[in-house]
């Protein structure tokens, strides 16, 4: 762990103080660098917001697709997943699902994991499943899409929080990631 | 609702008056036929057993993989996730982790759906996504499977469950599914 | 299990020459030891038939889906793809596409493996990707469905080839598997 | 061809000048809106060779890869697909196989889309399953990954070819993409 955090270039740690606090409260505690909870934007503009609750490494969220399979708008829908305890210090890997909340009949599942490069910066990886709810067992081959997204750490202002970034949303429909 | 019960052919249904039975609660109660509640082993003989708890789809429950990345013995691990709330009596989808409890740094995400056939058989069919860690992020592109599983309801006797039917271990190691 | 035979004993100097006589004994008994040529039936009642002609492992045939994602009717289409030259005997890792003639806008590979089980019956076991065209780069990651098919080896009557097997098709229409 | 960028709606080209400029261009040069020959590099600075020699859209090329399932090195490698062909337009689907020459018992098999954005510029957008070889069919589970890959095209000083930009490579060894 100490070559882990060690590695990260001072001059990039240097940007934030906050950040180096969180460093060195890592170092001290023996937790990895590496932390899911707060705001997260992917490739796609899509928005996610995680808490990590537990001690056992699950955590809950809320995630805002800005795509959808029918094209229609988006609800804020709920998550929860599971990060892998580790005990190598190496970067954490998670899982979780999302429950499209009302406008559509498919579910979602990521998994991924968490990096930092050398400047400090956050990067999930992810990829993901959606499937799509098939009319009858023989329509079962066809409904599951793979996908990939990329989510850094959106910064914002004190109290931002994904909430207050959902646009309002004037109809629900269909499927989306 | 009605007419997806409605569908299930008579001759087939007749085959078991508990079906016909626990149809006619579904109806009266207005569930879905397809609960995802109870024991299930899949086509690699792994047991899951999962407990519906809550009204708006989540439910949590355990895993014990019979097969793993290393080949090694794997405990029984907790999965949490969430069934699709569908309006429209369809076949539910839902999607759901596992938390590999210290025999890996992996993590794994299915999403599926649950179909009952003509006679009364239910099957969830499942993909799944296993994500192993990366030592860095120029390994990342290879930290990721894709695979398949068919689940069907396992029978017990009265009061067996996934505990009881956990064989010891006696080596606690690495990834699985 | 005799033509598991192909497990080498791992002698590397030994290696070609046990080849040629794994494959004289195979030949001997009527049954090569995982050979992709034939046709084949999948689990979606879909056919193909391969002929492995050139020394590289370069092969091509045809394919017949049986199942479309616009439920329309599908027409012979050329699949061509490669077989991995195993210098030690195991089963034998193959990679195909098929082009989808005149009814899709859609491109399909599947990767997979022959196994030959203990009672020499052969199995194909495969995962695919079905991508469909976007018509915008925004629209890219919704575009690729994923599954899985098992083959096994469609015996028929002297003479009987994919062709000869074809239904009458009415309508060409879109994209298949 | 013409056809093709006569296919591009008034309405939406209007949207951009530019595009519109690029389109004439094109049309002016011959050149097609989005053709897959030439050198690709992706995201991960593997690097590809296209050429597409037949008219029903099959094409064969080479591929030299930078990562390796065992971080050994790799070799140029054939590969050969297909080029869906589409008569409304739209921007073509492709899929390919990628025959690892000699230092895996791996095969890959990509499928993808070309895109060109307002500014001309290509875009492959890809995702690829990679097989490994499995010893037995109880491990035929675990033997495929997925992934994503972006290639962009890679200008060259005239006559340069992937052979040309090929490092010199001691060690022939395993798994690639």
């Amino acid at each position: 762990m100490q070559g882990r955090v060690g590695a990260v270039p001072g001059v990039a740690a240097m940007r934030s103080g906050a950040f180096i606090l969180v460093l060195a409260v890592a170092l001290a505690e023996g937790a990895a660098p590496c932390q899911l909870n707060g705001l997260w934007r992917n490739d796609q503009d899509s928005l996610m917001e995680i808490s990590v609750s537990r001690d056992n490494g699950d955590f809950q969220g809320q995630y805002l697709t800005r795509v959808t399979l029918s094209g229609g708008c988006a609800q804020i829908s709920p998550l929860k997943g599971t990060q892998q305890q580790l005990g190598d210090g190496g970067w954490p890997t998670f899982a979780f699902t999302v429950r499209w909340d009302r406008f559509s009949n498919a579910t979602t599942a990521f998994v991924g994991q968490c990096f930092v490069d050398a400047d400090g910066k956050e990067m999930l990886t992810t990829t993901w499943l959606l499937r799509e709810a098939a009319e009858s067992l023989e329509q079962d081959w066809k409904t599951t899409r793979v996908g990939r997204n990329i989510f850094t750490r959106k910064h914002t202002t004190r109290g931002k929080t994904l909430q207050s970034l959902s646009p309002p949303c004037e109809d629900g429909s269909s499927p989306a990631l």
